[in-house]
């Protein structure tokens, strides 16, 4: 039995166990520098930007999805942003995943917004899978971009 | 000469007009269902989600750049997200999306925000090559996933 619920305090040192995880499939592990107290802060604040739903199995957290406000200048309104799907690798092909885009959908419907984005490696076969058959719309081809630390100080001269 | 300045009440129809060239040169037109009021309410409500710089030349305006707050689970911190950066077919190819993205920069600076993302389609050479003079750093091969209307109805039951 698979259990959804939203993070709640004290759930941060599992998120940050998860968020690594996911980092590491995809080799990004280095680029983790955030702490178990920075993802509490970010969920638990007056007008928090994220959202977290975490999905246990027998009282373990097997895994997360971290969302956060967006908004699509197409529609004109806010939408919402999935930024981390993650499911321990113990845990995986049972259903994880699937159960946490179905919370994610109940999200959305709770708060209103018409759509969810986010984003996949575009070899990810397994996960491409996933969300054709959770009715999920997907295009290839993007490049994602980011400018920090020095060349955006340079920038911002 | 290039002025970049925030939007103000009253660029909505203006800003409309960049949405829609931005999508009609992804051949997505059709997808534009904001309305002039839609931006301006979501730009000047008490507690904006999104911001957006604009840019004139001869005091017409010639583009715009949109953003988001966003947030990094990487980094357990808020960051900024380039919506849309738009530049009318009449003005290319004098600056105005490079003085768009140091505008950009310095929102981050101003808001303290260590790092800014987006994305762009592997096909567009002429951004990767300015994203790249900025200093910014490209990933290729992702897919751009969303889900909206009936299919996240039926993923919510």
């Amino acid at each position: 039995m698979i259990e959804v619920r939203p993070a709640r305090p004290g759930d941060g040192e599992a998120l940050l166990v998860l968020i690594r995880s996911l980092a590491e499939s995809h080799d990004q592990g280095s680029k983790v520098t955030a702490t178990a107290g920075d993802i509490e802060q970010a969920l638990f604040c007056p007008s928090p930007l994220i959202g977290c739903l975490v999905a246990e199995i027998d009282g373990l957290m097997a895994g997360s999805a971290i969302w956060h406000r967006s908004f699509s200048s197409f529609r004109g309104a806010e939408v919402m942003y999935l930024e981390d799907l993650s499911v321990l690798p113990a845990f995986r092909r049972r259903g994880v995943a699937r159960a946490l885009l179905r919370g994610i959908a109940r999200v959305a419907r709770a708060r209103a917004v018409p759509s969810v984005h986010w984003q996949m490696m575009g070899w990810n076969h397994e996960a491409r899978a996933l969300y054709e058959s959770a009715g999920a719309e997907i295009e290839d081809g993007l490049s994602s971009c980011r400018i920090h630390g020095a060349p955006l100080r340079e920038l911002a001269e």
